[in-house]
């Protein structure tokens, strides 16, 4: 479905994001914190994770699969190392938590690890770690997530395509901000080959016998499989292993998948790595080294001249830079949409353009 | 080359690994420390990155590429974060002291950070990381390296083949323990094909223009291939910014190239991030989780019936303990090597057999 899109400034989608959470019941503050995670993601230009979101959120708290007024509870086990308990809150808001806690210790140790358990889907990692640079800290995020993935010479998921991100400030925002998910291809491509009747390249997925396929739709049912053979089976499981096992939350197969249970209560996991920078260099010489990391690849004589090599994530920062100055372009029905959660209303179906 | 093998119990083998540092000038305590991480890579069947490195590093020793007498310095910038100075010294000296400082944050705050400058390789990083378990820490390490892997989108090498590894402590010595490097097939591969002049498979490497090549004596010459296109581009640079930005350390295309420069001091960066577990899960707890996300993947129905699904790592401990009980193999040759060093004799040409 194609429709209209309108440009709207950052601050004025948070307040919308953030009003209709706030009628689904989350509590303010935290429905800021989410609003402002899915708003970051949108100007990133990753939409799967942006504002769309906050209806498919929605329905999970309306349906109780969410709880919108979880109590999210932080343990500073240790000065450095913080348990976060989400009370099966929503994502974003525990994941912001978690972000938040992560800085208070960084900021006394040098160094502030927290791990989440209770935790639901908390969006695209990027926004975390842009959050952690713009504060002066290099960052590690991570989540686990429905199993998807084969573990290798296996016949059945039980992997999740686990994000992880890393981020390391640069000066003026010239940060370098990279997050990925395990498998070789993102599940949304598939959907989208899917429902265009079209195929999906060798490589990217199993039926669900476990059977390599190009066939979308069977791709859909089936697994996922992740970069580098069993190196994305380690990775995978090492995600798990910090962000399931360790935090307390569920892991591996006992991670529920929505798709078959909408009202399952997850129990996802999330790791957050923080590290403040300022105890390691000054900015000067921080920020010498960042630009200097940049030049040396920018510099790199590029395969397609008209292409020079860029860094990991300078295109979401262009875009986020745009979006600044230009505002967020928002389809016309997601806005509709967003405004009437924010009213309180249902949405009303919208006729087909 | 083939030759006859013996088997060596642990402690010998790293006695005599550990005078061949001493007699090639290094002081005791790291001469062990360095002897134990080659020792336990040769157990875990690492052998490319095990005692046959005494004999390579030694060669760096003796021609002043590695210095054999430096100080290695700690400095704890922040309860739980040490930046330490390498001095040009032993790699594996350098990391055991890393994951010795690491260790000591970690027990006071819960969380240990050491970020090394002015190393040089340090081994395998497995070792490390099976240290770390032994001792009761989660573990993730890496190292950046010579740059041999191109950015996307571009024709010369600006990326190390920087390994990672990660560590989670499981009961009785059943931990996870998962280590790679960013390229799809090691570059030993690659060199033992061009050796026996036989090709290379599709997408391991390119020639020194970044074209495709299966031409391994081409692929020599040129450029490895990361996994998963730009999420291994995204990965090496994550490691590069954290081991090398960040620490102090030489990064990217400053890192020299010792196949060119083997007199160089490659100031190679490493970094080392311990959680103490015990602070978050008690050890019946931990145990029974640890088995139970083993038990899960295991339980995975296999392609190959014959072929049951393992854990990363599952291989090389085996390995281990068999080592530990029948000794550990050894190669005549390499054998005869160290000995000659122990004794500080120079090694005398052995007859081709």
């Amino acid at each position: 479905m194609q429709g209209s899109e309108v440009r709207i400034p950052q601050g004025a989608l948070e307040g919308l994001a953030a009003r209709a959470f706030s009628a689904l019941g989350v509590p303010d503050v935290e429905a800021e914190q989410a609003a402002a995670i899915l708003v970051l993601a949108e100007m990133m230009g990753i939409s799967t994770h942006g504002i769309a979101r906050v209806a498919t959120y929605g329905e999970r708290l309306k349906s109780g699969g969410i709880d919108a007024r979880a109590r999210i509870e932080s343990t500073r086990v240790a000065p450095a190392l913080v348990q976060l308990e989400g009370g099966n809150g929503l994502g974003p808001a525990v994941g912001a938590r978690a972000l938040a806690t992560a800085m208070d210790s960084a900021l006394e140790t040098g160094v502030g690890v927290t791990l989440c358990r209770g935790s639901n889907h908390f969006g695209a990692v990027a926004p975390y770690c842009w959050q952690a640079c713009e504060a002066g800290f290099a960052v590690i995020a991570m989540s686990n997530t429905t199993p998807m993935i084969a573990p290798t010479g296996g016949r059945t998921p039980a992997l999740g395509n686990n994000p992880i991100g890393f981020g390391f400030p640069g000066p003026e925002g010239r940060h370098f901000i990279f997050d990925m998910a395990i498998s070789v291809a993102a599940r949304s491509h598939i959907r989208r080959a899917a429902e265009a009747g079209e195929p999906i390249p060798d490589g990217w997925a199993t039926d669900s016998e476990g059977r390599p396929t190009r066939d979308a739709a069977a791709a859909m049912r089936g697994m996922l499989h992740g970069i580098g053979g069993h190196k994305g089976y380690g990775l995978a499981l090492a995600v798990d292993m910090l962000a399931g096992v360790l935090s307390g939350a569920a892991f591996l197969t006992d991670v529920a998948d929505l798709a078959r249970e909408p009202e399952a209560s997850q129990n996802l996991g999330q790791a957050f790595i923080l590290i403040d920078v300022s105890r390691l260099l000054d900015a000067a010489e921080l920020a010498a080294r960042m630009d200097g990391a940049r030049d040396m690849l920018t510099s790199v004589p590029p395969v397609d001249p008209d292409s020079p090599v860029r860094l990991p994530g300078d295109r979401a920062l262009a875009r986020m830079r745009r979006a600044r100055t230009e505002g967020i372009a928002v389809p016309d029905r997601i806005l509709d949409d967003l405004r009437a959660l924010a009213c309180g209303k249902e949405e009303t179906p919208k006729p087909l353009d």
